[in-house]
């Protein structure tokens, strides 16, 4: 498979825990989302790859062109179930994407940097955009706080589709200065991916594009 | 089955669909989400429901509380696949869910009433506000008119996940004002549903908390 992604782009470094728990190879493709070097996502040769000019886009080993990081987490999900992401009960399952949906549909579009941009152009200024993503990101994790269990990962000893999620998350928290001190379960979810193989080797301090 | 529904919530018109499309009952429980009327949704005996103090939630035949539309929708496929709302095929399933997620993370989430309420405090005016709403939509919509087939509703002749969240996005756009003009694929969709009971069953005009 190959991964078009980018070091920082949290909904890459979804998709690559995601393959990484379940100990799948993959060629990284990265995309350089900054503008001063090109914008390579925005020129048309990626066009070709997602006509909406955001990473991650995956290539399957049969060569389709997958784009949105919670469809190609489905997709790994559904095509190689062996090391599973999602519980087999279906409530269970429900309550695992419901904390996945709260990041991804709540909390990270709000930051994305094409609304961060958006609001400078409204003319805010660096404080006020700080501001704005602080106010989105508590709230979300005040939201998660609840919803997840009492031990281990976000619901219990191995990690799923909802720690896919609030990991990253937490690096953009951590980026701009949110604390986690009211969030004692998302602290403990954090300390013990900080020890995991699989989400150390999707951070984004350890990616081929990641800036040295 | 129990829906905490708001009529004109994007999703929970979504939800109401899917249970539509699939003929599955349900009891409609309204949420009243306008504030002078009481803002029902952070009143305690909601949020001892849904921590997040959102619509939708359901309550399944078992008495589970699912909240996230997404995470509904998926287990409304998986309990009831009687009438699927996804393709078989791996590749196929998860182009629906891209379109899915272009709506639902891309799009909703930035003209999302909270969001919307955030804007204001900040001191945008309402023809800031309906731009800023404006420019998202159409951006969406511009997106999904790439990403869908050529006839019928998004992906064929059955409509599919990628139709229970386009609809609602449209009745917003419509709320909105921005033009489907350069859309003629999703033009072709909405007209379809227009015509198609679960479509207009699930419509924010049809629902019991609807104002006449």
């Amino acid at each position: 498979m190959d991964l078009y992604t980018y070091y920082r782009s949290t909904s890459s470094y979804r998709v690559r825990i995601a393959l990484a728990l379940k100990g799948l190879d993959y060629q990284a493709l990265p995309v350089n989302l900054i503008a001063l070097t090109g914008g390579e996502h925005r020129q048309a040769a990626y066009l070709a790859i997602n006509p909406q000019g955001r990473v991650p886009a995956l290539r399957t080993d049969e060569g389709a062109l997958l784009i949105q990081s919670p469809a190609i987490i489905e997709y790994l999900e559904e095509r190689y179930p062996q090391v599973p992401l999602l519980p087999v009960d279906l409530v269970a399952r429900a309550q695992v994407r419901g904390v996945a949906a709260v990041v991804g549909c709540d909390v990270h579009p709000l930051h994305n940097v094409s609304v961060l941009n958006r609001l400078r152009q409204y003319g805010h200024d660096e404080a006020q955009v700080v501001e704005w993503i602080s106010h989105w990101i508590a709230q979300g994790l005040a939201t998660v706080e609840q919803l997840i269990g009492d031990s281990g990962f976000c619901f219990g000893e191995w990690p799923c589709v909802a720690d896919v999620y609030l990991i990253p998350q937490l690096y953009a928290a951590e980026r701009f200065d949110v604390s986690l001190d009211g969030y004692p379960k998302i602290r403990r979810v954090a300390a013990l991916a900080a020890e995991h193989p699989a989400f150390i080797k999707a951070h984004p301090a350890n990616q081929p594009d990641t800036p040295r």
